[in-house]
Order: C-alpha cells, then structure tokens, then sequence
C-alpha cells in the first residue's frame, strides 16, 4: 500500500540539500529520525503507549520525500490505515506530517549543524528553544496571554478523564487556550473540552498546541485536533518550552511522566532569581483524587520544603474554580510583564539553571549514580529527583528504556534512606492506579529502589 | 439584573418600523413572539424539555431592542444565567439571539403581511420556506450537496446518544454537514461528532444547522455548537424546510416526534410525482435498538405499505457503514441533480401536498375528527397519522398543548381498529422506554386511543 | 457570440417565480429592464455618455437567466467585448451583473408588489430606500464613519480629474472610503486615487460604493473598481440614498447634473428639521476651477440665500486640506451620533421633503410648468430647480429625453427675470466649459430658457 | 521628533542576541546598515536617485529596536516625514521596515555567521540565496508560475511610464504578478497597471514583490505598493534571486542599470546546461523607444553573437501582444517544469556559473583590469560586460561609488577598439535619453572608455 500525500500548512518548500539529507539513509542522514517520528504521527488513532511496539507492528512502513513541481510530496508505504478516510489522509495529521518534517529538518540544519548555538551554556541552549519554537511558528507576537499548559497522565480512570475535559471546557468559555504534551488522557481531555467550547464562543483560532519530542511522541502521539505540533529535540527542551511559552500551568493527576514535569518546575521556580517571576501553578482533580494530590504534596513538602509547596495551588473537583484560578493568575503575569516590558509569548526572564538542561542519558550507569539525599541544595536535588523519574518514563514507554530494560533488567535507584520512604510510597501508589502504563497490560517496575 | 449585548452575526440592522414592531407588546406586535423565543435561546444549557415550565421559571424575563449608533442592541431583563460566562454572553449564543430576530422580523413582515404569498396555495407556501431560508442565509449556491438531516428522539438512551455521536464523527470525516432540528439527544449527538470530526479534518466552516419553529424551541433550545439556526413559522413549514435542503436523512430511534417525521417524509415520499426522486434515507441506532426499528418498521409497512418501505434502509450497530451509505446516496442525487439542473441547496422538484403543508391546530376537536383508517388514500393516511403524532408532540412538551390536556384530559384519537392496535403497541413501547418525555419525570399519556 | 457566465458575490439563489419574471418579455415582466441595466455595465469600459447610443450599437444583445445545479447562470449573446479579457469576463463586472439582478428582483417584488410600502409617503419612500440599501449589503453596522461622498461631473479637464484622484488618494491615506454616482470624471477618479493609498495603507476592505438608477446607469457606467454597487429605482431615491449613507460630501466641479445634486442637498438641508444635523460638505477642485466654484456659489446665494451657502466650505487647489477638513466633519458627525444614539450607517434623523423624494418625470408640460421663482419657500424653489436640472441631465445623456427633445424640440423652461439670468449664466458656463456631454461631440441644448 | 511603531507582517518575534546585534553600533554590529535600510525605505515618497543625497539630509535620523511585552517595537527619531500620514506611519512603509529587519538579521546571523553556506561555491550561493527567499516567504508552493519579472529604467520618460504601466494592466488582467527592483519608472509601471487591473479581477492577493539590496535601495526605494520586499545581501544575490523565481521577464528601456540585467540575463541563459530551459524574455517599449531596442539589439549581435539575440523578442507598442506572450511563455515554461518535476516557485534547474555570483567590488583598479574583448568566451565577455555595467550603475546613484568617484575622478574602462565603439555609442545614447540619472540634474560621467 502506497499513498503520496502533500504536506499541509508549514513546510512546503525544502532546498535540495534538506531533500538529499532527509533521503540520507546512512547514520549521519535524517531518513530514520523521520522514519520514526511520521510513524507515531500517522499511528495517533490507536491507542497505546509501547514505541516499541509500534515500530515492531509497522516494520515495512517507509516514507520519501519527493520534490514536485507544486512543492514537496511524500510517498508513504504501508502507513496504518487509521490515518485515512476513505484512502485519504485525515488532514489534521497531514499537517501534524509537515510539522515533523519541518522540525527534523531545522534542528539538524540551524541547530545541529553550523555550531551557531552553543549548546553546552544555558543562553545557548535556550536560544535554540527559542529559535525552534519561532520557526514552528509557535510564538504569537501581538497576542495576549492566554496559554494554558496542561500536565497529567496519559493513563488516567474515565472519571479523571471527563474531570479534564470539564476544565479544559470551562477554560475554553473564558478564551483560554490549550498546550499539552500530546497523547491520550490528561493530555487530550482539556482540549477536547475547550474545543467545544471555543466553538460555543466563536473562537476560530483556538490554539491546540502540543510539544512532543521524537523519544515520547509515539507513546504519546498527537491527536489530530492538535493544530500547532512542534518536536523539540529532547525531553529537556521540550520541557523547557513548556515553561517559557506557558502563562498558566494546570497539573492534572498522572504518574512518574507528570512527577517529572513537576520536578523540573518547581526545581526551575524555586531557584533564587525566578522568586519574584509570576506564573500560576495549580493542581487539580475530581473528588476521587483528593487523596492522590495529598500524597504528591506530602512529597514535595518533605524532598523540597514548604517553599516548593508555596508555588502552587491544589483545586479539588471544581472546573469553573480552576479556570477562575488560571484566569485571575494569566492577568497577574500579564501585569508584570507589562510593567516590565516582558515579551507576552516567551518568558525570557525566567532562570532555567544547566542542570535542568543539559540532556540526561537513563543509562543503568547514570540513574544508579544519581545522588538523591535532603543534604544536597534543594534545586540540586529537584534536578536528581526529575532525572530518576525522567528514566523510569523512558524504562515504561521509551523504545531505547525498554530495550535497556530488557537486557539488563530494572535501574538501580540510590536514595537516602527517607527519602527512600516517600520516594517508595509514591510510586506503589501510581502502580496501584495503574498511572504508569495504559490498563490492561501488567506493569512490571523498571525500577529497583536501594540506599 | 439587568444586561445590553450586541447580536452577531446576520441582523444587526433593522428599520425603525421594524424596530418599533418588536416592541409593540399588544397582540398585533411581536415582542411577546421575540420574548419567548429568546428566552429558549438563553435558556438552552439547562436540560428541560417542559416550554411551559421555561416561561414560568423566567417569568420576569424581558427582552428590548435599542437603536444605538453601530447598530441594534439588545437589552436583557432577568435572563437565565447559564447564557453568561462572568457574566458576558456566550457568543453562539447571542448569534442565536440575532437569527431569532432575523425571522421574527421577516416572517412578520415579509410574510405575512403585504399578501406577497399566498399560504392557502403549495406554490405560495413552498415559496414562504424558499425565501425564509433564503433570507437566513441558508441556501449556498455553489456547494456540493453535503447536508445530512438527522432525526430523533430528544430523550434518547445514553448508548444510543454515543451511537449518534459515532454516525455524526463518521459523517463528519467524510466532509458531510449536519442539520437537525436542535434540543438535545439525537440532535445534539451527530453535531457533537462530526464538530470533532471537521476539526481534524480541519474543515473550518462545517455547518451545523438547526431548524426550529416558536412552539417547539423553548422544548428543544438550540445547542451554541449550531451555526446556523432558522426559526420557521410553523411545523409544517420546518418540515418542508427540513425536506427541501436534505441531501440525505438519517433517523435515530426517537418517540412521537420522529414518528410524525417519519410519516411525513414518506408521505411526502409516496406521492406519484416524486417516485423517481432520490432522497437517500437510513434509519439507524444501535444493537439495542434493533427491535424499536423492528417495531417501527412493522408500523410502516402495516400502515402505510411496502412501497413506504423501500425508500428506507435500515443499518444497525455501524456507524461507518452508515456513512458510506449516506456518501454513496448523496453521490447519486448529486448526479441526478446535475442531469435535471436541479439546484443543489434546495429540492424544487420535490412535490408536496397541501395537506401536508396546512398548519395543523391541534385541538381536542380537530384530533378527535381525524380519519385513521387503511381504507384511506395511503398519502392522505400518512397525513392524519402525521396530525396525530403532532398534537401528541404538542401534548408532551408544547405550552398550548400541556396547558389543552390540563384542562380539557387526554385526546381522543379514533382510528380503525387493526390500525389502534399497531398504533398502541408502538405507543407503549415509546412510553415504556421513556422517549415520550426526558428521563426523570413520570409520564402521563396526553392521548386516548378509541375506536 | 454567446457566453455563459456566474454571477459573483451577491444573488446566486433565486426562487423560481424571481427567476419567471427576469424571463418576462412582456411588459409586466423585467427582462427589458435587465437587459438595459445589464449591457450598461458589460459596457463599462467604453467611454461615452449617451445611453441611446449604447442600445443601439448593441441591439442584438440579449441576456438569458437560467437555473443550474449549482445556481444561476447567466447567458449572453453578443455583449460587449470590453467586458472579456481572453474570452473570460472580468469578475468586478461580473459582480456588477450580480448586483444588477438583485436589485432588479428586489425592486420589482419587494418594494414595488404587495403593497408594503406606501410609495406616497414621505416615510413609506424613506422605508423602501432603507430596504433596498440593506438588501444590496451597503449597511454596515459596526462600522466607524468614514464613507465620504463624491459628486462631480462625468465630463471634466485631465487637471481636473487629476486633482479628484490626488483628493482620493488623501482620503484614502485617512482610512476613508469613498461613494459616487459611477461613471467616468469625478465619480472615478476620487475611487482609483483611494485605492491606490488604500493598498499603501493595506486597507483591504476598502469600499468603492456606486449608487446608479436604471436612467443613468448606461451613460455612467460602473468602473470595475466599484466593490459595492446598488441600482436604486429612480433617480430621486438615488439622492435618497447618497444624502442618508454620507458621513460627508465633496463637490467637485460638474455640469448640470452635479447642479441637481447640489440643489438637491441644500434644499434638504435647509429644512428646518435639519439646521442642527452636521452634515460636513466641501466644494472643491484645482486652482483653475476656482471661477467655476466662484459662480455656482453666486448662483446659490442668489437663489437660495446666505443660510444656503452656510452649509458647505470651498477650498480650492488643496487636496490635503480638503482630506483634513472631511476627516474632522466626520469626527464631529460621529460625536453627534453617538450623543443621540443614532445609526452609524443611516442617517434616519435627515427630514426628506415629499417633493424631494417625488419621481419626477421631465415631460415638456412638467418642465414647462415648473415654477421658478425667488418668491417661492426656499425649499420650494430648491425642489423645482432641481426638477429643471433633472430634467436637463435626462435630455442630455438618458435615452427617454433624448428620445423626447429629438421629436418635440427642446424643453421650455420659464423662470422669473432674475433668476432667468442668473441660470443663463450658469448653463452658458457649462456648456462653453464642456461639461455638458464628453468631448468630442457638439453639444446642442436640450433647453429653452424664457420668461 | 521621535516615534515608536509595532512592525508589521512578517518578524515580530527576535531573540535577545538579535536584538542585540541590531543594536550594535560597532562595525561588527548591524545598527549601521540598519539604519540605513530603514532610511531608504522611510524615504520612499520622496524622488531622488542619489543614496549619499538620502544620507546626507537625513544625517540625525537614528532607528532603534526596543523589546515590548506584545513584541518588537521600533524607536524612530527624525525620519522623513512622507513617511506618516498626521502622525501616523503608512502601513505599507511600516511592512517594508519589518522587511529590512527581517532580512537584516536573518543574513548577518544564518547566512554570514555559522558556516553553514559556502559562499565560495556556486551551489553554496545558490542554496544562500534560496534560504533567504524562503525566510522572506518569497517561496509559495502551490501556486501555479504566474510571476513576471520587470526590469527597466529608474529614469525614463512619461511616455515609457505610461506604456510600463498599461503592459502592467495587461499583465494583471491575466492574473500575473508582478516582481521588480523597487524604485520609480519602469519599476513602478508594471506595478500600478497590475494594481488596478487586479482590482477589476477582484485579485486580492496579489503579488508586487520587490528585490532589492543595501547599496540601491536607498536610489531605488520600494513603493508602499509593494507587498513582498525582500533585502538580498549584494547586487549579485539580487540578480540570481531575480533569475530563479521569474517565470518570464520583461525588460522595458532603461539604463545601465538595465543593461547590468540584460546581461547577466543573456549570460547565464548562454550557459550550455541552459540551453533548453525555457525563460521567456519580452524587450517591449512604446513607439518611440523602437530605436533603443534597435540599439541595444545591436550592442547584444556584436558584443554576444546571434545565438544571444535568439532568446529574447522585441514587442514595439502593444501591450496586450506583450500580456499575451508572456501568458503563452509561462504556458510553456509551466508544462516544462511539470515534465521533469521541477519546483514551480525556484528555478533549481538553472545553472548560475560563479563569475556571475561572486560580488563583484567596483574600485577604480577592478574596473581598469576588467578584460572587455570579443576573443573571450562569450559567457565570460559577458560577465565582464556586466560588472562594468554594475560599476557605473554605482558610481551614479549608490554612496560608496559616488565617494570613489569624487575621490579619484571617474572609473577607466579598457575594451578591444571594435566593443569600445558600440560600448560609447550606447552609453551616450543613455546620457542623451536622460537615462543615467532622475532628470533635472546635469549628468557627469563616471567612467572613461580607453583602449
């Protein structure tokens, strides 16, 4: 089965060099990359969370990119057929297509190659944030704040799941729109529910934007309602995109990949020079969850203190009062930037420290060194703390963890023996939840706890 | 509580003469018209399908229209707040407002006075709908026939709701557009998908008309979603319109007013001049509803014969091939309409009888007198059945209608008696599944069936 | 020849009865009148002014409505080839066919049938010409003021044209949009000066609004520049129309039509209704037509008195200045409106005499039996000043008069001493000047002045 | 006088470093050519030649970029007034600044910095200048080849201006767009004609795309009209940009300036591998520039041989023959381009050999060695012929060569005795025609023919 499709809506137009190199089927050439990542896109309708085994079902399926004389072509063979109607390719994941290409193709020409971008220093590394985003086109001029990042699990129970699309609605009636991760649950349920929404209010340019990355994107592929798609480069970048383009922040209960994100945030907030930086932070669940949200405070209270637990605020089962929350904080950091002639679609004032940047390797190696004690400064530690739960992530869906895992069997993990404690409870409790893979599949750890 | 808000979107621009005539509150104004329609516009978040209890509960309501320098301004007096969020408008909402009084002012004065159309006359009243719709800004010359008109009940199984929304996704990936006669269940389902549908296709200017009529709005509010919306003058006049911009129909189980749908459309249908029409019709719902279509269809062909039932296909429990059927029907009427230079947005060729557009008042009186037999014409048959299923609809959920049975007891229907039988059977089995009236309430038959 | 092309933008749905009586070529039906209108604007491209003469070189013309599968069509035999370019027409004309058929369907079965507007009455007049504006889409609501009217004659010097352009391009370097009568001379250049400063400023919406009557339309053509164009029934609902859509009013140099429209203002404005309405008014051109300005302001201080003359500003030679002085009349206008709540788009609050707003029709007798005289009301003599001029223009340029000076000679027209004189200089001066047909031609007057 | 404004259409968004560089006033900072650019473009209105004129009268104009919460902002102290309109920037002027911003920063920080271009190279060029056409969103896939390149002279008469602007209408009443160099005359011409004729199309997208580079732009400002502007970084890039997105190209009388193109044109298409590529090429003037084009036919006989003469034709005084053989050229040029898949909006396939893509710097001592024989290969005597061209073209109306210029007196040519006839009898047939420099001011050659 072969299909051409034409890209739609970003990167229609390559140089001959960009084609040579996305053909380039050797190590240094991209054909592999874009292999992978147009396999998750064009698979977005099925549900799972295995990378592995999406690349495993699909092992015929290749794509070309060919120039014509209208622009770019892409010959797909052997593509799942979820992504067609009909044999046509629903167009939302024809342009979620055209993303990857778009990206793939700058990071490994602008940031990759030339050596304009020092990505061993933080203003190095942020400025390639920030070139990629303009280039996705992600970064509006013009517009006021109105971006809400929505954190949460992408296993998550039904009622969870409809609590999410509750908020997202209630924050699409008050013009909000929507960032997300990608993937299914909490990921997808806000802008399910501020699609519906917007569309009540008119708004026609509603914005479903996800940041993926090409480690994650086939475990948490995007769905097609995503209208503005961008794959940074790594887990780091994407989380530091996350951040700069953020005006509010929602956490949504979800398993080590939310935990991860909270780390990296309150790591990144409770450094000194972003004390005084307004961004509205809140937590929130059904009824059901209460409990969940207490053990996940009771965490970060004991590993980061209660400075951590200042930055942010917990909403149980209440949508509208959520969206209120996220409303009365976007004009607080709208103020500020205001008074400080802040540009409204980046944070560039925010202090995200090396260590939250620097890409992390989940080699056995590298987590069973991770250095995970109360004695280390606490944003030393937030930074362990995201490592450690950012190779679980790659341990539970990951193609490379897996992989890792199967040979060698689960990390080793060294924490201080309180620390320990907590650390322990909290993941037994998202096993129990079934938060670290998508019911139905037995979760094995990936993961072995030791002082 | 008091507000002032700007229609959007079709009439922002009135004479004073028509101005002064919303306001004239004596019998021969409209403002008592515009107040009762608005207020089933405004009220349409709260589940209800009670018209008397809506005006009851708002009974202060007000509505008036103001002349102001950029136009006409609305002032609202006590109106339901589910209309609002923090206290503006929803802004589908108030597009509704405006289409509302669009077709108030035109019915009354384009309409019905100046003696332009003869109503008493088919040409005269098919030519009321033409202009009315045209004048709503429905008719769009130059589009491929896509709209599916979909029927059913509004008190409809949570199951079949979902089944509803699956068709409405199937049709809407397919670039299909929906109609439906607004209010919730089986005319909010197929919206719901195919809104979901059109966004990952990216199809940004899907349409989602609803049909309405006064007596049966306040019953069956417009959900916002619907982006186009015409107030029709009457019920046969919403049918009309109903059956001249369909390019398909699709019935999902419903109660009493499918029914009179249904026995509209094929006695519409069977008139000897419209034999060679294509009109593609499905009905569909379900594996549990396969026996409520086994009923109705038992009903029809009892009834009304087996020529009534080679214009439909039933299809249950598969959306997607449902949606092919429609695809492929609306293929063919587009191919025939070609050949016949027939006009896309509206079926000129299709004759229908007088005795299906008069207006049907249904009182005690006239249902009473109504002639139910198989000796009958079948057309003029499925013409008094149609009354029959209409003074039921207006018994259940009409103002005029609850208050008649209040004070004067049920209708007496009176019909043959093989005809009684298969009558009664199908209207206990839409009592008993609770499709007479939205779940909750206990049902009291508005009707007596006699011999 | 024959073509068959689309209308554009407007009126693509017509029902069939609309559609019967465009194919009427009885004299109840509209088919001549189409036919008229419509070889006016397919022969827009050619320069002339004599309406008689464009029927007659095009007397095998014929345009034929027919019904389509996607709309109506239009089928034309032997049309002028102007209107083609490499056998397609070019769409601004195809538009203007458009708007043609739509005002000539509304006319006839709105305004005209049914008996909804009572054609007698000062506000039945007003009511009709508010429909048909609405009906064209000229009545933007929402919309700040900014539409300035042009006037001037259609037979004017290079200079002169050249100056309207440069005040054009001023205004339209302010946002302002422009309004006129079409046609060539001061109705077009003030149009192509705007649209040029209108693509500088990026102002995409522009509007070139022309306003045309059956009579003027084939000696004034529509340029294909003109966006908006409406076909008013007469040529006294044409003024209507021009006096209630102004926020302001520039006069350039003109002939005898230009007079009419001149008298036509300043006998409404003088009403006594209408002393406190702002309603900004300049009469301008380049230096060399200040001793134009300088006799026709003479003209109207003598016949009309000082408070006339109150009512306009002249301002010669500067096409900024005027553009200033326009910008701050509108601003004032816009203030006044909005303190009394009145509409931006229709000035309702403009009192129209009857006599104003009275077809007249410029028979021998009519124009022989008009009475001139500085005894008469003010507004009086306004109103019959401006039938003489009216009649003038007909036989100038417009089929019917010049049909009627051809058989019966020259009108007769009877004036009081003074006032005799006074006229006598004024239409010496415009015939000497060349204003009284295109150049090339001798002109012969239509008119006999005595006492 | 100091005034902030947003830019406008296409950077909004730069990063620190940027933002930065634009700042920086040292020689390695881009402030300077900043400044200058912006001057150029802000002085658009006023018409003059001479770059160091500009300069010079605007010596305290400063242009600073400032970070703003909604995006860039630009400080502007003492610009040309024809700039603004009561205060307030013309959109057109503020879309060109943005322009120069964009191409500023996009060529200092990815084409000159970083390595990633070989400018040494022909494909290293060739992929530069394809990068910042794609920056500038010059590069439209998708768009069927409609784009014609018009060259001529700056300085030409009203009658030449006339006839450029009637093949413009031509052109535009056939849906061509339109590319030129900016700047008056013959660069304006095809401009407005096309301008107006879209507008009677109802064109709204139309393209009037301007290429332009730091050293001319300042004598060839782009008018407000144009609606693409893209800085190419030397004069070289300029042509080849030209050269590649041209689907044919008109050359009306002109200059040296003119013959610069005409010869880099013939040049390259002389080139074996462009031997089949079809390029159609139009010379076309009214009746009385026959004789240059006789002349300049000649120049091109003697000086590159018959074979050059084959592949252009000379259209005298008839725009439509003109419009006609460019539509039928394009025709061809598109189905070439469909049988060998080439792009439609880049000519990839063209072969650019370097001499005529290294820049060429015109010091005295590079003009006095340039070999000027008949014994050379043609396609190199043609690169020499077009970097004297280039030269004098500088040292008339760009900064840098007048300062030479009045430094060391005029440039020496040397040429075989045959050229340097047929060079003289050109160069002061353009000095007779007014055609070196705006009229109005005495011309003084910048060069001398020696042998």
């Amino acid at each position: 089965m072969s299909t051409i499709v034409a890209p739609e809506g970003s990167l229609e137009v390559l140089s001959q060099q960009e084609v040579e190199r996305l053909r380039d089927t050797s190590s240094r050439g991209l054909h592999d990359l874009l292999r992978r990542c147009a396999l998750a896109v064009l698979n977005a309708g099925t549900p799972t969370d295995d990378s592995r085994q999406v690349l495993e079902t699909y092992a015929d399926f290749d794509i070309q990119v060919m120039q014509e004389d209208r622009g770019l072509m892409l010959k797909l063979d052997n593509a799942p057929a979820g992504a067609f109607v009909d044999g046509r390719m629903i167009r939302g994941i024809r342009e979620h297509l055209s993303a990857v290409l778009r990206d793939i193709v700058y990071v490994a020409n602008e940031i990759h190659t030339g050596g304009r971008f020092d990505l061993n220093s933080t203003d190095g590394i942020s400025n390639a944030v920030f070139h990629i985003l303009r280039n996705a086109g992600i970064l509006h001029a013009g517009e006021t704040p109105n971006l809400v990042v929505c954190w949460g699990g992408h296993s998550i129970s039904r009622e969870e799941y409809d609590y999410s699309k509750s908020v997202g609605y209630q924050l699409g009636l008050r013009h909000l729109d929507i960032c997300t991760g990608c993937g299914p649950g909490a990921m997808k349920g806000p802008m399910k529910g501020a699609h519906v929404a917007h569309a009540k209010q008119r708004r026609r340019n509603g914005r479903y934007l996800g940041i993926s990355e090409p480690g994650i994107i086939a475990a948490e592929a995007p769905n097609p309602i995503v209208n503005e798609l961008v794959i940074m480069p790594d887990i780091e970048k994407r989380l530091e995109a996350f951040v700069r383009v953020a005006h509010a922040i929602i956490v949504f209960p979800g398993g080590v990949g939310t935990t991860e994100e909270i780390l990296y945030l309150l790591g990144v907030l409770l450094h000194p020079a972003n004390q005084h930086l307004p961004v509205p932070v809140v937590f929130t669940g059904p009824a059901d969850s209460a409990d969940y949200f207490h053990k996940v405070d009771q965490f970060i209270r004991y590993a980061l203190g209660e400075q951590a637990a200042s930055r942010y605020r917990i909403i149980i089962d209440d949508p509208e009062a959520v969206a209120l929350a996220v409303r009365e904080g976007v004009r607080e950091l709208t103020q500020f930037r205001r008074e400080n002639d802040d540009a409204f679609y980046f944070n560039w004032r925010l202090t995200v420290p090396l260590e939250f940047q620097q890409p992390f390797e989940p080699s056995h190696e590298a987590m069973a060194e991770l250095r995970l004690s109360t004695s280390l400064p606490v944003h030393e530690l937030a930074a362990n703390l995201r490592r450690a739960f950012s190779g679980i992530v790659a341990g539970n869906v990951k193609e490379a963890g897996i992989r890792a895992i199967e040979e060698r069997g689960p990390y080793e993990l060294h924490a201080e023996a309180g620390l320990m404690t907590h650390l322990d409870t909290l993941l037994k409790a998202f096993v129990e939840q079934q938060r670290m893979k998508l019911p139905g599949s037995h979760y094995q750890p990936c993961y072995r706890l030791g002082s």
